[in-house]
């Protein structure tokens, strides 16, 4: 305990923000080894209701302008959004040697690289634990307490959003829509979902786990991302029927020199650790040598967990000098990122189709598969009923993407389908 | 990227030193933030095979001469024990002002205050990741990360060898002696068992964890211990019969001021997740607010795992100067260890009898149970075959622990009763 003392500058006021405010408030039950004081704040209304009494606080409208006040020593960024402020922002207190905390993975995804060489040459801090996974400490695990393993792949379930979406449409067996306007309601969604559903917040994370999992510059532009807003109720069910659950899986892996970097929906077993993993919990699998695998597993997101990743950052700050933000100098990343792609790689698939109740359409499908090379596991069709349009869903013996990308464009094709088959990678 | 370089003493070569040795060796590979040479080294044997070659290193037949030596900038002590050598020589590398990092759990538990008030007053480092849960980065998780959490509770499965033998007596019905020489065997355990199987490892590590989450001045003499020494094939068995697994759970709480610390077997539904951590893997979860339950599991014992965790706190010794061992300065560390009891919170118990063949055994039994206040919810009975005496399992409505422990001696006491039952507590 130092009797040191930060003043802290907090923009933005969102739950993220008032959820840390809150935990500053009652600070003596923390672990903070100093005094943390709230100097100024900054958000977009200053009169809304937010549950923490902010009056005492000076206030800013321009978190630019808080950002360069000298009375703060560390500026806090939860303003969110991968340019425009919240950029401008980090960018003034870092130009005038001040820490950053901040929880933005679009930030540091899309800038990290130049911010980092920013921080540095400042010797300032720049942390963003809350960025990836919430409360889970995930960067600060894999940039120092791993610096003694050599990562071969970091992956995991990283957006909770996504993964109460997928386990609700199986509890409940609802349609998406419905589950995504459901989970708006609860709070589990935004208002605008697309960051979410598209995938997109988790390949900023895996971004970020990445560059400092294998000394890699950030890249984002070659990350592969698909979201949830392609799966349907039906191919949850189906998958569940044949013993599998759908996870939306940001995963990042070297070989050959190279690191590739993507988010996708995956299938897994019902036993598998990942498939257990449900509703808004991240998990995140770090797979190394010597250790072995390791697996954090806790809440991804919300005020609380989050607002306590940012003070285990802050609370970082009273222990000596600035350390680099992605574990090794900025200047000594090595442009690595390549091009995400399993085309290699054998795997078995899951294909779903929906076929007319016609005689010999189940033949056309099987023939469309064998003529790309794919054959069939294990298979599950249900009565198309009244519809007239059978769901089948088969799951495939090991094949190359290219095989099963090219048998579910046959099958699409085929004068018996209804409309375009799914097709998820299944993982063992 | 430092152009620092540290020189390493280490000592202690056995699986640990070995495996740290061949992983500096390989160090870039790693990410290591400077450079490290290991300069001197020490051990019981210097001609013993070990896998890799230390010829260049300077010899120590005494640790504590390698403690004294001027030619290191690092202790690292993998000697083991609490007391002898592993505490003579970190002392003296402590009191000349070098870091030390230690795996050694007991040294940790037994004496951790005092040597964290030593590193304090040397400005020098002591760190001991390793010595909790291998290659899982519990310890600076909690000491660090997590210090915007008030932590509640840290539990977890802390003792690999422990894990082992439990499963594999379930899977394949072995007796405890049997699957324990096994263990040893296959080298999960060690030839002296003791501190693995009574439960005395597992206890050293939660009393680590517990005065780092909870401020706590450690207090090993507070913990209360039990083993798997003394369940048997039968329990587990049984155990499974209702739907459970036993797992050797260590456990620290805070409540009303006082951290309550144990370690024991407990009976977990199958669905439950430290159910299904198999085999050596250690698994810890951290309650606290406002972050809900983190859950961190991998491989908890090893050469490589431990090693890795060694390192990875050599690496932040490059980082500035030293902080508090326990998060916080020994001398604010509060005395609140209390002994442990968990008489007072309801629970369902778990209850296994061996009753001989004889009409009114059973009436007995329950009569046993229902005259001390403890009632039956589920029961499984086996056939006694040719031994005449048939086991029984039952689970109790939730009871206090006073209440099942007077209905287990009445049981024993039965004319019926063939040996002494079990009684195991259950979490849901």
């Amino acid at each position: 305990m130092t009797d040191k003392t930060l003043k802290l500058g907090v923009a933005g006021l969102g739950n993220v923000g008032s959820g840390l405010v809150q935990l500053v408030q009652r600070q003596d039950s923390l672990r903070i080894p100093g005094r943390l004081e709230i100097a100024c704040v900054s958000a977009r209304n200053r009169s809304r209701d937010r549950g923490v009494d902010i009056s005492n606080y000076a206030w800013f409208d321009d978190p630019s302008d808080l950002a360069a006040s000298d009375d703060i020593d560390v500026f806090v960024e939860l303003v969110g959004g991968s340019d425009g402020p919240a950029k401008k922002s980090v960018e003034i207190a870092l130009e005038s040697g001040k820490s950053v905390v901040t929880a933005n993975k679009a930030l540091i995804a899309e800038h990290g690289l130049e911010l980092a060489a920013r921080a540095e040459r400042s010797d300032a801090h720049l942390l963003f634990e809350a960025a990836v996974a919430g409360g889970v400490p995930i960067v600060r695990a894999i940039r120092d307490s791993l610096a003694g393993v050599e990562v071969e792949r970091v992956s995991g379930i990283l957006n909770g959003t996504c993964n109460y979406i997928l386990t609700e449409m199986l509890t409940s067996g609802a349609a998406y829509t419905d589950v995504l306007a459901d989970a708006q309601r609860l709070g589990y969604a935004e208002a605008d979902p697309y960051l979410d559903v598209s995938g997109m917040d988790a390949a900023h994370k895996i971004v970020i786990l990445a560059a400092m999992a294998f000394k890699a510059k950030p890249d984002f532009s070659k990350v592969s991302v698909a979201g949830v807003d392609q799966i349907d109720a039906l191919d949850i069910s189906l998958a569940d029927r044949l013993g599998y659950r759908v996870r939306l899986i940001a995963e990042a892996k070297f070989a050959n020199g190279g690191v590739s970097c993507g988010v996708s929906p995956v299938l897994f077993p019902v036993n598998h650790p990942l498939a257990q993993v449900g509703g808004p919990l991240n998990a995140v699998l770090v797979d190394g040598d010597p250790v072995g695998r390791l697996t954090f597993t806790g809440p991804g997101a919300g005020a609380g967990p989050t607002a306590s990743a940012v003070l285990g950052d802050i609370a970082r700050l009273f222990h000596g000098p600035a350390t680099a933000p992605f574990g090794v100098a900025a200047s000594t990343l090595v442009d690595r990122f390549i091009a995400s792609s399993d085309g290699g790689a054998p795997s078995a698939y899951f294909i779903r189709a929906r076929l007319t109740d016609k005689s010999g359409a189940m033949a056309a499908l099987s023939d469309a598969l064998a003529s790309s090379g794919v054959s069939i596991d294990t298979l599950h069709q249900d009565s198309g009923g009244e519809s007239g349009a059978a769901p089948i869903a088969l799951v495939t013996h090991p094949c190359s993407r290219t095989e099963a990308e090219a048998a579910v464009k046959k099958a699409k094709a085929l004068d018996a389908s209804v409309d375009a088959p799914q097709l998820i990678r299944i993982e063992a």
